[in-house]
């Protein structure tokens, strides 16, 4: 009971904010931030004390040295984060524009402008910037912000919040406009996600047990930052050079990060020529094969997949490899197995490449290119708060556009409904 | 384990028929909408029938009369069914726009584009119209329907819905385009939205027990179309002929809707002069008016309000009365108890307008104006399917636009990132 009132107390004052937060202007925004970076780097000896504590603390429990390397503070990691906050001080203040205007014949004129979305509750793990990072998008779009982090990264995100907010404060941000959840109790992220009335959005990001806590819980809206099952499709009427640059990009060029592929997907007219050179690629490049029996009776080398490895993302030098006979059998592996992230065909036919455009069901549809360009920056949102694999209000980069919603608002002169 | 079954099954069937329905042409969805116009009408006395044994049952199980006038199926609520459906033929079809494209500096072409959610779950009560109105619109916008009536017009319900497959049909609909649930088990609404990965949205319509049932137990995404505690603020400024005439419309003219006031708030320096001519006004009309100790004082035949009221949807004539000694404090009390749905101010000072259109945190905000406008006719969106009081994805009158996503199509020719 303890622990639900404080919850409500956070969202309480959280929607007090939110109101205060509708009343500053772009300009008083961008000053709260130059001041949170300023903030930032001014504390950076506490930041990597406090991130010390995490580490430390991490070590002792055994945690794996990948999510060692997660949590860590470095002297470039502050930097970088200082750098995003500055960078979105010279983004476009979406809020308060119009999105469309109309007059109707009784003479009502209709605005439809654009607002911010309220409250935002973000719960995330590991990595602390996303404290940072989160923080300010909410900030620039005057939404009130709720984190709720990793219990592994506690001291860090504290001191990251801490800074913002001591930073933010001396150019009017309003009391609890960020608020950090720092009890480590697991029944926080429940108490959080079902403040109907307090909080108006969730946005989990992170692994498969995080979102579902949060989807089985939720009685507020969530929009889903989940994994990347992403494939790369090459058709029969592929330019194979094209396609083994492309495979080894979105497999390569950074493997633990949602927009690189997971699998292959060869059609079978082309397999015996292509997929050979392809393996070879990925073996100098140290990428463990596993592919069906079509694809290992070309390539004896590559391992077994099983029907589990279609649905993982491995986010890791692991590939599964599929022959398919028809562009239209590609569609149905992808969309039965993948996770409506992104993917890409491979193909100099417009007919193939039509039709893999209209029915892969994901927020980014490729062709002839590599699926690593789905990010808020390399599609020019500026910045992002993350990839949404859900189809509702945000499909794909959310940048600062997504973190906003709409009102009508209505001038008359005395209408009314006859 | 068999009702899950079978809700399973027919969310693969949606899953199978949403793919399906990408390929039809706008024409092609036109010509299968006049075809189910023309069943309906064809079938017209089997629907008054069926829907004959359900007020029959109705009557026998003791229901309000209220409740069985809106399970009755006239000739003039099915003629307005097909006016309905042919209306749906003339609107622009939103499927497959640009909304926008762009060219990066690597040369990738992104296209944002328009495309349909997937699977839509509709989630009702009572009155069968509801069957063909929500059914149409998701074909307009190439999503599949998984539709959910109230176990009262479950054979209005099933003869409409038969009607429209048999029509559709003739023209190409889909297999399993349009389905309805005909289970009367509750447990079918809890199995319907937790089907994660086959259902993309879930759009329930009705009172609070439904709304809470679901939001309790979805896992998928849901737009609740809520009640409607609107407001209109009466300010010091306010051109009292106007707010008489607005105040009278929008609690009167269709007392049962959502978009019709429910509470009147007045600025205290005017209530002495304004509230007696108002409050006459409301007697002639034969309206019951409760309101809190000021305003009793200035009209001493007003009811007691009690705390509830102020949350309270009456649907019915009868009008709750607030005095506040500003414009913020009525934003205050329109924020505490409202429900984000549609609020007026009557007011000729344009600081006061200002702030309560930036403040009220509502989908529709109305200045010198009617809230009875809220409604997608009346706003110039030809249909709607609701109107959300969800502040994520739609928010007020919720028309074609609103019923579609997007994806980005990516066209390179061998971008890969460095």
């Amino acid at each position: 009971m303890k622990l639900h009132d404080e919850i409500i107390a956070i969202g309480d004052r959280a929607v007090a904010a939110a109101r205060e937060l509708l009343l500053l202007s772009a300009r008083r925004k961008n000053a709260i931030l130059q001041s949170m970076a300023d903030q930032i780097e001014a504390r950076r000896p506490v930041l990597k004390e406090a991130n010390r504590k995490d580490v430390e603390e991490a070590k002792s429990t055994g945690l794996s040295a990948a999510m060692i390397d997660r949590l860590l503070l470095t002297d470039g990691r502050i930097d970088s984060i200082v750098r995003g906050i500055r960078s979105i001080v010279g983004l476009k203040d979406p809020i308060g524009a119009r999105i469309s205007r109309w007059i109707r014949p009784n003479g009502l004129e209709i605005i439809k402008r654009r607002v911010p979305i309220g409250v935002i509750a973000i719960i995330y793990e590991s990595r602390p910037n996303v404290t940072a990072d989160t923080a300010v998008l909410c900030l620039k779009t005057s939404n009130a912000v709720i984190l709720r982090g990793g219990k592994e990264a506690m001291n860090s995100n504290a001191a990251i919040a801490d800074a913002l907010v001591a930073g933010g404060k001396k150019h009017g941000l309003p009391d609890d406009a960020i608020q950090l959840i720092r009890t480590t109790d697991r029944e926080a992220v429940r108490e959080l996600v079902q403040m109907e009335g307090r909080v108006d959005l969730v946005i989990p990001r992170g692994g498969e047990t995080l979102i579902r806590a949060v989807t089985e819980h939720a009685r507020v809206p969530v929009i889903k930052h989940y994994k990347g099952v992403c494939h790369v499709y090459v058709d029969e009427s592929a330019d194979q050079e094209v396609a083994i640059k492309i495979a080894e990009n979105a497999k390569c060029q950074r493997p633990a990060v949602c927009n690189a592929i997971e699998k292959l997907i060869v059609h079978e007219k082309i397999a015996e020529e292509f997929l050979p050179k392809m393996a070879a690629r990925f073996r100098e490049l140290g990428v463990e094969l596993r592919g069906d029996e079509a694809s290992r009776q070309i390539v004896p080398w590559i391992k077994e997949a099983t029907e589990d490895d279609w649905y993982t993302e491995y986010l890791d030098l692991i590939l599964a490899i599929k022959i398919v006979p028809s562009v239209k059998a590609a569609v149905d592996h992808i969309n039965k197995y993948g996770s409506k992230h992104s993917d890409a065909i491979i193909s100099e036919d417009e007919t193939a490449q039509k039709l893999f455009v209209q029915e892969v069901d994901s927020a980014a549809v490729y062709v002839n290119a590599s699926t690593r360009f789905t990010d808020g920056g390399e599609f020019g949102m500026g910045a992002e708060i993350g990839i949404s694999t859900d189809k509702i209000h945000a499909r794909g980069p959310m940048g600062l556009e997504e973190l906003t919603t709409y009102k009508y608002v209505i001038h008359g002169r005395g209408q009314i409904r006859e």
